[in-house]
Formats: structure tokens, C-alpha cells, sequence
């Protein structure tokens, strides 16, 4: 058992406190990792809307893309030592058995993966505390060896958004010659933009305004549409191959599927909830729609590495941890570029404030 | 110029009346078919329900699954010769030069196919008259082989029933292993049982009621599945790779996305209208939705092909010319199984009746 500190939901909506909390005694195969940051995702703000039934003696500790360095290993850990680089993402934990875990899609698992926060540990039933925390306790396997010589800030949100991107922009098999276009610049977009250019994608990124129109071409997009112009959104239709749409709120899928050429693909990755489409739409071209969320270990891994060898990471704003709440408070607004990633090593040895 | 006798649209929605036509002079890429059959189709029956501006002037003649024989070839004509057997589809000509048709999906040609009935000839500009009516005039290119083994009544709905199911099976790669689903029992869902079979899937047919069961195993269907039995729904989660949606009204696709299994593709055949998905429904086991219409020439003269070795015809009731408003008003109830194709042959040396 170790001490450390984190943040949890208050009986506030949308607010979160220091506190104390006591991490599991190390499991034969768990790493221990000092936290020293982790990402601010939208889906944490979801979660915090609606505070936890018993704040706490149940806390609900949100962060799902956290890094640090590993500082004790259980007894049949092969794969980490103490003082290695590592990242966690959004699964701790899956069933191994099923079809999806014996395809590397744990993140799909049938049994349901183990969440980071907020899930059921499988050994002793305790709700998972999530990243937002001085330390987190953890399988070997749900742990990755995280490229040295990036800025850790920047790698976390690759934990979440950056594996939320790459599942397709991989599945689809998106390289030289491919004709990607990403909708909407935030956290996830931004990323699919820098990974689909490194992977040598021609990429479009559609937007609603012109005002992001210079930071996606900084960020390596060879053409900008705006989507509220009609006649740049019927010169785009049938231009390419593979759609990913990022944009985070409810909006009608068919301006982006008639972008699709022959046998195309939209992958809605930002809005989780109900699409309509037009079955003419996806007949006229044969175009496929689909959705993505997470990725399996193996892919999980793979992008690390691709971002170690070619430099890539988030755009990111560092909140220190006195700001944590200011920070919730802007996100809620997407008054960020692009991501906020939560500084934990400040807090590590400060007694917590009640 | 040719005399033929055939049905229009009256000012009555849903109906039709015999009259005289005239066929175009022989153009030197042109053959005639002598008209024996021609299937009815659901999309006919749509089409009547608006009758045209001027029923006289510029008839509406619906029918586009029309088999029978050559009997004149234009002087450039190579593939056909009088006395052929022949098929004719939904289309009959195209711009040639576009993507889709240089990818030999002239179904979808972007400057639009020439539809057999409605259409706009490319050449005089006049509207397309259908085969309901004994002869019929085209490009050859868009003549095909009719295998000679096959009865030419049950064969003319493959010629848009069939080219529709077959279209997916063959872009999905349908063959021994495939667990394919088949949702609806009617003109479409039987064709595809028929076919798939044929090409060595395992099939399951999904059906409102179980009335339908044993037609199904008839069929050949290796599963029936009653879709209002959740229990049985529940058993068949995850179980196929394949699901050509055939079921002609609105519905909700949720149900038989789940039945899909990793990278399942859902295809929507039979209402092309709106559809809403639950995006999780789709990333759960990174799931598709398509859709698909028609075929291209290739395509078509393969099924053709693969029915004339393998013996797959239509189940149809023949409609004799006289009874075509009976059968009209019938297939408006849904009252067939599975077919109905119009005999025109019996009508050839009839004068008509105005």
C-alpha cells in the first residue's frame, strides 16, 4: 500500500478536491508509477457533470492519459523496471479470453475492459481511481514504455486522443496516397492531422470558421475547407479516402460523406450519440460509415513508438495543479489549444489541502 | 422505327393502360429485344404513385428487369446477334468517362446513368420508355447475355432484385465462411438466400414473424431468426460477418448492427431513406454501415453467369398482360411471393386496347 494524493469529484458538478488516497499493495505483475501528469479530456468534464453518489467514501478520481516513471515492480514483472519511462491510458485491465482481447482490441473486450478510473478492479472489486493522482497502480500490461526524449506534458494526451486517432487512421491503413480529411481542429483533430502527415496522408481539414485555417496548415495540412461554404464543400465531394470526425458535438454526417470518393469511409470519433445519414449518400459511392474509439495494447504501444521516432506530440497547456479547477472551467468551454495536460509532480510532495 | 405496344401511366395514380409506341430507328450501336417478360418491381410502383405532367404526350411505361430475344442489330454491333437471348436492367447507358464508370460501376456514372424508363436518351434527348411493352431499343453495351438454360420469366427480376443483393456479396467477398445475415424474406431477401448459398455462405434470414421460417430453410437458409424475439437476437449478437438489410420500410438498424461481428458491415438494400444509428453500436466491434443499389455491366453479366451454372432463378408468379393492374394493386399489399413478372409475349399480336 502507498499513499498518495488526488483529485476527486465534489457533490459540486464540474468541481473537483485535493485528497488522500491509499493505492493497492503491489500484485505479483502491477508496476507502481509516480504520476507527473496527465491529460484533461473532455470525457473527464462528462464525468464530473454528474457527481458520484458517495463523493467519498466512492470517489470518483477522473484521468485517463497519464505518464511518469515506474518506482516499484511486483515480483513477475518482466517488461518495466524502476526508473522507466511509462504512459497509461484509459483501460488498466481486460479479460484476456474473449475474441476482441484475442484480437488485441482489449479495448473492446465483450467482459468490458477495466476503465482507469471509475472501473471494477477483476482481483479485489474496488472501483478504479483514475489519473488525476500522484501515483496509480497497475498490470504490466495495461502499462507502455513511453519515448524518452519527448516532453511527458505533451505525451499524455497521445494516452486518449492520440490512440482515439490513430485506430483508424492505422485500420484504414492510411499512408502515402491516401486522401484523409479530419474534421474540426481540437484535441483529437489536431493530433489525426500531425500522425496522418507524418504517415505521408494528403490531408484536408474541415472547419467551421476560417480562423483555424492558418493553425492547420502550421500544423502540416496541405488544403483547408471551410464547411459553412457551400461551394468549397461541393468542390470537396468525392475527394477522399477516409473521413475522421473529431468535431465534438451532434451535427448532420452527410456534407462530410459526400467528401468520400468510391468505397470511402466516415469515421465518427468526436460525437459518440446519434447519427442520421442518408442511405443514398453512402449508396451513391459505395461509402462506409463507421466509429472508433481507444485501441488495443499493441496499437497502443505502436503509436508511442511512431511518435518517439518521428517527434510527434500534442499540443498542449500545462495547469498546474493549484489551477486544475480554472482549467475544468475553460475546457467546458473549448477555450483551448489543444489540449490541457494537469501537472501532478508539483502536488507530489505537498500534503494535500482539505 | 419500330411499333410496339406497351402500358403508361394514367392520371389515376397506380395505374397504367396499353398503348401504341414507337421505338427509334436501329442507331449503329443499337439492338432491338422482342420483349417476353418483364418483372414488376416495388420501384414501379413508387414511380406510378406520382403520375406524369402529360401521361400522353410524354409517357411514364415502367419495367426495367425485362428479358427476350434479339431481333435487329445495328451495322457496328459485335456481341449480339439476332436470335440471342437477352436481359436488360435499370440502366442503359452511361457517360463512359467518368470514375465510376471507367471502375465499371456505371450505376453509379457521376453524370448519372440513363435509366431505362425516365431516363434521357443521351443522344435525341427524348425520355426513356420501360419495358413494359414488347420491344425494347439500346446500346448493346448495356444488352446482356441471358444464360438459355434459365426460364426467362424468373429470370428478369435478377436483373434488378438480383443485381442489388449480388452487388454486396461480391464487394464483401462472400464465399465459404462468410456467416452472412439476410434481413426480410421478400424480392430481395430471397435472391440473396438463393445466391449466397450458392457461393458457399452460412446464412441466416431474419424475419419479422416465423410464418416465414420454412420458406426460408427452402430456401436454403442454414438460421431463421425471428427479429421480435429478443431472446433469439440476443443469441445471435456477434455471430456474422455480413447483413444485407432487405426489409422495404423504415426501421431501425440498431438490432442487426449488433448481430455483427468484428469489422461487420450492415448494407441497406431495401429502404433507401433515412437511417439513425447509435455511434456506439458501430465502434463496439468496429462495425460499418454501407448501402448499395444496382450493379455495373461487369457485375450484372456475372450474376447472369453464375445463375446459368448454378440454376438460380426467381421465384415468381406470372402475370399474364391482362391482369397486370390485378397484380399491381396485389404487389401495393405486399401480396407475393416472391416476384411478380408480366408477360408481354402474349400481347405481341394483340391490337391495343385504348
Amino acid at each position: 500500500m502507498s499513499q498518495a494524493t488526488g483529485y476527486r469529484a465534489t457533490t459540486t458538478p464540474g468541481t473537483v478536491e485535493p485528497f488522500e488516497l491509499t493505492r493497492r499493495e503491489l500484485r505479483a505483475d502491477d508496476v507502481e508509477v509516480r504520476v507527473s501528469h496527465c491529460g484533461i479530456c473532455h470525457s473527464d468534464l462528462h464525468a464530473l457533470a454528474t457527481p458520484p453518489a458517495d463523493p467519498v467514501g466512492t470517489p470518483l478520481v477522473p484521468g485517463h492519459e497519464l505518464v511518469g516513471e515506474v518506482v516499484a515492480v511486483g515480483s513477475d514483472v518482466t517488461r518495466f523496471a524502476v526508473g522507466d519511462p511509462v504512459a497509461v491510458g484509459n483501460i488498466v485491465d481486460s479479460c484476456g479470453e474473449c475474441t476482441m482481447c484475442r484480437a488485441g482490441l482489449e479495448n473492446m473486450c465483450e467482459d468490458f475492459p477495466t476503465l482507469t478510473y471509475g472501473g471494477v478492479d477483476r482481483v479485489d472489486g474496488t472501483t478504479t481511481l483514475g489519473g488525476w493522482s500522484t501515483s496509480y497502480v497497475l498490470r504490466e500490461d495495461f502499462a507502455y514504455h513511453r519515448p524518452p526524449g519527448l516532453d511527458p506534458a505533451a505525451v499524455a494526451p497521445l494516452m486518449c486522443a492520440g490512440v482515439t486517432v490513430w485506430e483508424p487512421l492505422r485500420t484504414w491503413q492510411v499512408g502515402p496516397g491516401s486522401r484523409l480529411g479530419v474534421v474540426g481542429l481540437g484535441g483529437l483533430g489536431h493530433l489525426a492531422v500531425k500522425l496522418a502527415v507524418a504517415l505521408g496522408a494528403e490531408v484536408t481539414v474541415f472547419t467551421r470558421t476560417s480562423g483555424k485555417a492558418d493553425d492547420a496548415r502550421a500544423l502540416g495540412a496541405h488544403r483547408v475547407v471551410v464547411s459553412t461554404d457551400h461551394d468549397a464543400m461541393a468542390a470537396a465531394a468525392r475527394t477522399l479516402d477516409l473521413v475522421l470526425d473529431c468535431a465534438p458535438s451532434a451535427h448532420d454526417p452527410g456534407p462530410y460523406l459526400r467528401t468520400l470518393a468510391l468505397d470511402g469511409t466516415l469515421v465518427v470519433l468526436g460525437h459518440l450519440g446519434a447519427a442520421t445519414v442518408d442511405a443514398m449518400d453512402l449508396l451513391r459511392a459505395r461509402r462506409r460509415l463507421a466509429s472508433s474509439g481507444s485501441a488495443g495494447r499493441a496499437r497502443t504501444q505502436e503509436l508511442l513508438d511512431f511518435c518517439g521516432e518521428h517527434g510527434i506530440v500534442a499540443d498542449v497547456e500545462v495547469v498546474p495543479s493549484a489551477r486544475l479547477g480554472e482549467a475544468l472551467d475553460r475546457l467546458s468551454r473549448n477555450d483551448v489549444r489543444y489540449r490541457f495536460t494537469l501537472e501532478l509532480s508539483d502536488l507530489a510532495h505537498r500534503p494535500p489541502q482539505h
